[in-house]
């Protein structure tokens, strides 16, 4: 018998007691031991819940019962989350999140004390939801080389994209109904503007490469900018635009990193990703390329891989279970801009004669009287930034510059 | 340092000794200990090859070596595969196959022989080539109660399928364009008929159902009946004819299995899965659907799934990280005319009249002098069986039959 404690009894926590109670069975039979709540920690009672007679409101009763070996943390943030689950890690018991923010500000040093303490501190839910992707990456994918990590990571502004394209609605409109729906918060943020795909990159990047990068360092472009334009030349040339995090590797042994939206052919398999749905392409130097496929977030399918995890860590008490990246090193991620890719340009207030004297090998799309449409041959954004500034001292007005990921990104 | 020997130098075999060299140092990194290969047993030599040095034709110098800790049989078949499988299993060896045949026969027996003997055996090699499944499916899946597995699982139906509808050409012409690329053997039973999609959907269901079921008793339908009239339907029907395995859990705690084409709507993951790609859609009752994406077969992808399996087996030497299917359970396995589907059907030498009588909620598609084409309501394959004997006996004879994956499957 493993006995667990949730921290916030929020969505996904009260996803987890849900999954460890409907599934009780196949989980004791998995995990070779049953599998029960003990505490619930929240600010408030739950009198209608199930589980409202495990509701406790002080943390110190969990972090002082030795009774309690896994403690699952899903409050979210690091005001509470970060101090909880030190102590808890500090008190041997193992810690499973679905925290993106905590794992990828302060995973590094989480891990290490696990370590110290011989528990683990398992994160499959922070990133990509209920898609198996972490321990893929860790393990299946081991005997590899990852060259490449491109994925849908968030699933609201995939959501938004999708509307637009397929209904015709502004950016405005179909973060309205995102909101509506449930899938985007009062306070969208974090997700339109792509801080929280960048979470998500980071610590896919973490994993594969062994070194810590700070999101705060990572170019990070969300999808307000997107226009009617944007997706109308996209749907004419086979493309879908989508939010993309991405991480490269460099010859030099360091990676470039970047959240920006994209223009994907439509034959890519994550081009045909819609919806609230994530797709992670991870390709490595013997595999090629793999797809990862499901739901990024919800109650279900996000406690899907926190009691996953929590399987784990009960069945392998005692055996290091966890992640691992050595260091936090400042230069490792590359400035965005050196990346290389064809470009959508549109430009207002030049020609396309102008265009042409600064970008040679532009294939033109489209000029009128209101603007000029452009793609660029391939070269780094960084040089396609400079050109535009000679442009832009010449009068034009960028309206849209988006990357386009060809079979050679 | 591990020491591996490697039985069976072919493709897959020659994969794995390339990985192993390639990726040596990360290998080291994230196994915590280095691996090299000290055997390679072959009956051939290669004299050209970098291993050359390490070939040998005698496995008992691999089983009576104490320093060969693990063994990686890519032999494939049963004749030798599985006497040195067990003499290694015995002697305290682990072994790692990619031998989907093998596993699917005998797999029960060879695990219960790696636990009596405290090694493992691990295959995640034998389904689904590089993509990482088996253990997302035991380990990040272990929430869930499995209800649905569906999966495009041989590489050369789907190139064949992909030929067919993109370039138009006959089944027989794309099997010969696979055989010319390299994509078919010389005789192509196994892959065109549904056998080596059968062994794999059954270690599937196998691993998620805890019970062995024998592809002996599976209903395995391949694609050599597909006429081009089929791609049609399929064409302006918005499907794509897909060869799937599916296994599919019963309220009554059974499970419907089956291999057989299907039409499959674009708009689900796996109708973008094409050429020799592999495309496996899971569905979980807590994380819903999730779909795995990749290279089903081929040198280094094969070679990538049979490498981690080497690195999982050394770092945790002593522990069982092996899966576990119960037993041999011979009702387990229903009759796949149970399953509820919508059917295509073409039928010659009858009227749409005779047609109706017998499915009065058919949708009829067209009628010729030639043909008459139908979809059925949603039913059991078994009652539409039953209906088309009826019109048999008035004189119609079946040109096509079709199961169609609508959402409700």
């Amino acid at each position: 018998m493993v006995k667990v404690a949730i921290l916030g009894f929020g969505t996904v926590g009260q996803g987890v007691a849900e999954v460890l109670s409907m599934n009780a069975e196949g989980i004791a039979a998995r995990s070779g031991t049953e599998i029960t709540v003990k505490y619930i920690l929240d600010i408030r009672d739950f009198p209608e819940s199930p589980f409202a007679d495990r509701v406790i409101h002080d943390f110190d009763i969990i972090a002082n019962d030795p009774e309690v070996e896994i403690v699952v943390e899903t409050i979210g943030g690091q005001r509470f989350a970060y101090p909880y689950t030190v102590k808890a890690l500090s008190a041997g018991k193992s810690v499973i999140t679905s925290n993106k923010e905590l794992v990828a500000e302060r995973g590094e040093e989480l891990l290490a004390l696990a370590r110290a303490n011989g528990v683990n501190y398992l994160f499959e839910a922070a990133v990509g939801g209920g898609i198996p992707l972490i321990r893929p990456l860790m393990q299946c994918l081991s005997a590899n080389e990852v060259t490449d990590i491109t994925g849908i990571l968030n699933g609201t502004t995939n959501y938004i994209l999708t509307r637009m394209k397929t209904a015709g609605v502004s950016f405005a409109d179909a973060l309205k109904e995102a909101q509506a729906n449930g899938y985007a918060e009062a306070d969208p943020t974090a997700d339109i503007e792509g801080h929280d795909a960048c979470r998500k990159i980071c610590i896919l990047a973490d994993l594969s490469y062994g070194h810590k990068i700070s999101p705060a360092a990572v170019y990070t472009e969300g999808i307000t900018g997107l226009s009617a334009q944007d997706m109308h030349f996209a749907d004419q040339a086979g493309y879908a635009v989508k939010l993309l995090g991405r991480v490269q590797r460099r010859a030099d042994g360091r990676v470039n990193i970047l959240v920006a939206p994209h223009l994907v052919p439509g034959d890519r398999m994550i081009a045909n990703v819609n919806d609230v749905f994530n797709g992670i392409s991870v390709r490595g130097n013997a595999v090629d390329e793999v797809v990862f496929y499901g739901r990024g977030a919800g109650k279900l399918p996000t406690a899907s891989a926190v009691v996953a995890d929590v399987i784990d860590a009960a069945k392998n008490r005692g055996i290091d279970r966890s992640a691992r990246w050595v260091d936090d090193a400042p230069d490792f991620a590359n400035n965005a801009n050196d990346m290389i890719y064809r470009h959508y340009v549109r430009l207002s207030g030049c020609t396309a004669l102008q265009v042409t004297k600064q970008f040679p090998d532009a294939v033109l799309v489209s000029e009128s009287a209101q603007c000029v449409e452009f793609t660029t041959a391939p070269e780094k954004t960084g040089e396609v930034l400079a050109k535009l500034d000679m442009l832009s001292a010449e009068g034009a007005h960028r309206q849209s510059l988006l990357r386009i990921l060809d079979e050679m990104n």
